[in-house]
């Protein structure tokens, strides 16, 4: 609920430029656009130049392309996650510079932005090759947001000397995205080695008693090391954005 | 168990018009069709011109044309719920003028009623767009029962403006539909805004620790807010079931 | 959100009794009061005259009865559920005319209204004698919002004709709760025996296999009857709410 | 343990006409025989003519043809279950007069018995259409071993006067399988009805919170009506096993 | 529903001893006592001296007593399982004559039958020492019904020769119940071992990853040897119900 | 791992001040004290003044005094969670200025620092009242910890009016601590409505199907709003710990 | 089953020194008395000299010291895991040489043997103070079977230098047996880090979602290291049990 | 942590051949190759000759084939698990004598070893045909690193004759893997008749309330016989790991 909004609508009452009437119709559209399956927000893009998200997971390439296509206008950013290829073939068509990450499965509309390094890194570390698809997810959504990203792969505690390889690269870095399936035991590992915050994701990486990802989740949720915040299984896109929340302080 | 019909038996038992094996064996042939991998209820249809609902779901093609054939007579009103292509190829060789509605899965025999607007409007409400075929199973089913349905669509709580731009329309219906999936927190912020009775419908949309839809089923399960009844994940049929009940009063 | 109330601040704004800033300020103390521990509503029980209601589980007796204080004046009605004996003691000290009713865990303060019988009844319905607190915590619930309640108990399916003998007082009411333990398999056979809405309460009672009511609750969403809304286990105070709202169609 | 059999090596002992470490020796190889992926039991089938089962579900064509193969003999009558329309094909390569019941996957080798009627009757009692495979799979493995069998389907307590439609041959049964998905809630109608033992077989059929078949499962483990004992989730042919041994009394 | 019952009406009203008014009212009350908190069946005893029996889990001691008190007339039998030494106490009050075996938590009103031995023999097994008070809850309701019982104890699969010495007695049964907790191993080993009708009762004895007697069920319901029927976690009494209709073929 | 610590190691055996065999030992005495059941790290509390913790839950009283004794010096700051009133007096023993905050069950060894509230606000926000015990573990542990809190309490989302009346404390605030039971549902509604990050905290609060705390940790981690980190239920230590390391950057 | 003794009433049978039927029965009695609710194995401890265990959970005090009594001889030596002070005083009545270990809850009766070092060690080791009862459990056990321990307590990976400074321990044990609960992540790093085989021992140590040790159970099964054999919650008894068969190696 | 190469590094450092930076550079890059999806150990397989071991699941075959590559020498030995047809195709055009074993999925690259018989040997014993692919992945492995294998399949306890035809085999071996789906009881039967360690691999196999293994792990890790450890579900790999390191002692 936008608060500024608001104030303004409350100030022409007072000021008599707008009656109640109007100003309670006003309340009742804050400025989205109703497309029948969606309701976009616009206000900001247009105002900030920030990137807008689709979540493609559940949608048809049609209403995903359609989303885009009311989204576009002049240096929009347009980031698709969970996209499929046919997808991308329905987003082309209103978006033709637009480009497909195959691994991660993420859409792009604009351009890449330069990071702002001054702001610091974002380590995504996974625990295996595996993990990699949702690694990208959260390091290419990070970029897009204008995070500057540091990816360490394959460090997983089997072989833990190949973690302490790679130990002052992720000590340097100001927030650690840690990424591993099977029973995800990377994030306590590396939660008790730094002191900035760290995110960890859960990969459905595994079989049997992993359960889709529940053994990682539930490593995650009970870490021995503090200050460890968890999201949903093979979630890179909410880990990411959740760590750019946290650079932009 | 049908009270007139057990009573008109009696009564011609006690008037000698029937024996009593005759009447014994009434009672065992309630009017419904055996047609061996069914039975059918005849009555309601044939007395009423009430629909006739068939779940497709588990069954084959031929089963579903099978029933319906049985089922059909003049003006006869038959809805086939989770249908597949398959399904309707084959209803519509007995039944020609059936139509299919793709989104939901919904075959429907026999016109559309007139919604009686006097008994008021159902509010169908989504909280995403991935949501929309579970609420047009509920929207479609409603409207084949003869009630009147307001249709909200993408109004989920991670973007509450577009949730209060709607409120009225959603304050102003007699009966609420929540549908929606990942964590299901619409139905709880809707339970607590309105003063008419509530139904839930998680949905299998999500992914991770959604576990197919059991994430929002718990969580509309333990609404803050009361007067909320949940059904089954994905039920769409079963909340316009209990809808039209309601409206009925 | 009180439209009403937006729309009153909106118009004083209008006619310059009301500044922008007092306006805003106003729209973020809707009427309830802060104790600290609690913000409790003040405005309907005050200009209605309904009732008002206290979850008592997971409150201390303090906390409660700090509540209740602050809810009394004259002609007040107050419902406190899952409220221990320590809990009633406390309230008594400051609502001495506080009445409890032990085997559901209810205090009432204020006199039990007389039911608006013109609206119909709610049939109150256990699958056996363990059910019962449940059952009168919602029948109870019910009563104190003015609803007439018909008690039917211990009418569960494994002795068919118990419920089939009282057939005739459930088929005659105009919402069913349906409350039953162990399989809750009593909810689909009374869904299939009446046309008005049915409201599900598992219950918590069984063992072993029940997982302390698991067993009733997915039973009962799985319900191959249609028209059944399902709330938690031992829900008895929402099963009423439930009904109540549908009553007062 | 073939007590029999031990007992006639030990008295071979005692007569000298078997020497010690032949007797060890033949205690090591009961009568069966080793085929590498399989140990194939073979003394029943060719002293009794009872017949063979093999349990298709993963094992390859060629590996439930291989055990047929060596199954075979005069007179052999061989049961395959969970057979996928392949499994048939190979089968047939070696058994040229084999069978294939597509609708309950069932592949069977030798005549079927003509029904010991004496013996009493077996009802295979179904709640909906898409529970007919599981039952026709209790069904013919029963009538294959000899059980007079009256199958009684889709007569689920949604709609109970189906079920009382037909409860006299429910009632006239000496053993019941009752067979249901969604919330099960039918074996306990059955079995309060009935004196006889009941089987109930849970069915994967549903969707959503019937989680595969787990909550019809937990239904008829809790069921109220005592005297039922249930299988694992869709186990029709386990149902007709411990019906078969109940009926040999 | 009693068909004799219904019968009778029907033949009463057919010559015209009964009016029709008088006939619907007696099918609502087929024979059953209201006492409020509970429904009580009186025409088997009366009638047939057959046992009665209450579930005492969930019953405060006066409700089980008021019950118990409604049941008594001559030679009334009545069995309390899940019976707390309170509710013996209450029971007491009103049947002094009235039993308690303490390890099951059973109270008996009434002689204990002479065992109908020539019926056969049902064999009570099993794993361990601590399964031994759900096994007597199966073992003495089974004698009260008058059937006769061989207790087998303490034979687990990890000593197999414990259960191999006693392997005569279990083959010689003609219904087998076995009752194991932790992985529930011995229904399978016993499955496999005899002919007769196998009743299989997971106990929650165990601690861990038994997870209150899961690991039992799910081992049981799973079991490779076939003819097994499961009843609900430490469910004796339901096992001995099931026993004792097989037992009556 | 402490790099300065091993670099220094090195150094010293370069330099020839320290000898091979001395340096292999001090890697493995890096600074801790093993006290027999606990090995208590003692540098950082020394050295820099931060506070040291002990998690108390599992611990015996003897054992928590036991690692508060050898903690203790000059300006020792000790904060134990989870700790029983007999925990407090064995502490009160060897450290006799402790203070213990019986709702969040923490002790206290050492003075409340001044928040530096330059660095900015954490907000602690709960639905219910019953949510308090763990949103003071959180806020006592983050105002050990140094920082500054504003407690927000019972404003969950049944009532949203009342969240809405403190919405600009909450959006005002760093770093937002969400604490909600039953659903928890007031995760994504806060997350939805600011740009900072959420730190959301399931707790157990609820009943029947909340299933200790697992529908409101399902329903975080499945979140519509994104940038929400979960942390174990009922864990307000853990997320004062990473709201301190995100108020830090 | 012992080969040698069925090997030796072969031979007697053969050498007409036992007559069939004898053998038959002797076959049914093999070592083993029977108190009616437990059968006791007596042949290992009185040839061997080896430990007898009884596993006291679930059993009485009576029941324990029943049959300590029966295995009581002279050189005997008992030990009674899960044991409760109740069953220590029950046991010390019939074995007054009996001691308790209380943090283990094990009784033993017996010498403690000498351990045989050039057989190598047994490394212990736990991830946490809260560990320490499991942990005993599990030394004392096989310390009571005559192995040499090694225990390295409170060295989870929260702080893994606390593990590295005592790695050589660890890493020149023979076998290693892990102990942690929460997310058991200690089991994954020791596993990378020897090349012995490791036995891991999930405990119910934690809360929330640790589910009372099914996160620790899941993370070790799930292990990234290789060569990890997993034991159920809380069984230090069973680790020791393995251990040692290792050991004998 | 590779002790004798940290030593190595302090001892240059002392001996002035390596300074100070350069030591502290080399710890940080232990002996493996960073080829951006994969860090490659290689030290192992170049000095010891031991084989290399690639987990195949969830990597594409362009990432398997590039890791062999990588790892490819004269005399490499490397193993694929979980590996496609595909994957297969892939790795043979960088590693053209590469074997494929299709039923367990294993690719080989490097001759087979002679087993070391006089290490003993390992029993590789399943329940049924269906548990050969995971036993196959179970013996192969442990041929691949130079353990001799004997294969006992087929065995179940359903037919308990079965495996007492094979049990000197089985207890002739030194180290006993087990493999079983459905309710697993063959660990625990197996476990009750052999001294030396048992290593349970619970598989998939099965259906309905299997839950995809769940059932088989749960039985094995309750099993009431000592000594069993257990691997992941369908973890054939795992256990020859445990195996190979038991029998290497």
């Amino acid at each position: 609920m936008d608060v500024t909004y608001l104030s303004d609508i409350l100030k022409k009452v007072s000021e008599k430029s707008m009656d109640v009437d109007t100003a309670l119709e006003s309340l009742k559209h804050l400025p989205y656009e109703d497309i029948g399956y969606a309701n976009i927000d616009q206000h900001r893009n247009l105002r900030t130049g920030e990137a807008e998200v689709i979540f493609g997971q559940g949608k048809t390439p049609e209403q995903i392309a359609g989303i885009v296509s009311h989204m576009m206008h002049d240096n929009a950013r347009i980031l698709v996650t969970r996209a499929s290829a046919e997808a991308y073939e329905a987003v082309k068509a209103v978006a033709p510079e637009a480009v497909y990450e195959k691994l991660s499965k993420i859409i792009m509309v604009g351009a890449m932005p330069e990071p702002k390094a001054e702001k610091g890194t974002i380590a995504v570390v996974t625990a295996g090759t595996s993990d990699i698809p949702v690694a990208e997810e959260a390091a290419l959504t990070a970029e897009f947001f204008g995070d500057k990203v540091d990816r360490v792969y394959d460090v997983g505690v089997a072989g833990i000397h190949r973690l302490f390889g790679k130990i002052d690269r992720i000590q340097s870095a100001d927030v650690i995205i840690v990424i591993a399936g099977m029973e995800g035991a990377l994030a306590s590992v590396v939660g008790g080695l730094v002191e900035v915050p760290v995110i960890a994701v859960p990969t459905s990486v595994g079989y049997g008693a992993s359960f889709g990802g529940l053994a990682a989740l539930l490593s995650m949720l009970n870490s021995c090391a503090n200050g460890i915040g968890v999201v949903n299984i093979d979630n890179g896109y909410g880990a990411a954005c959740l760590a750019n929340k946290i650079m932009k302080r």
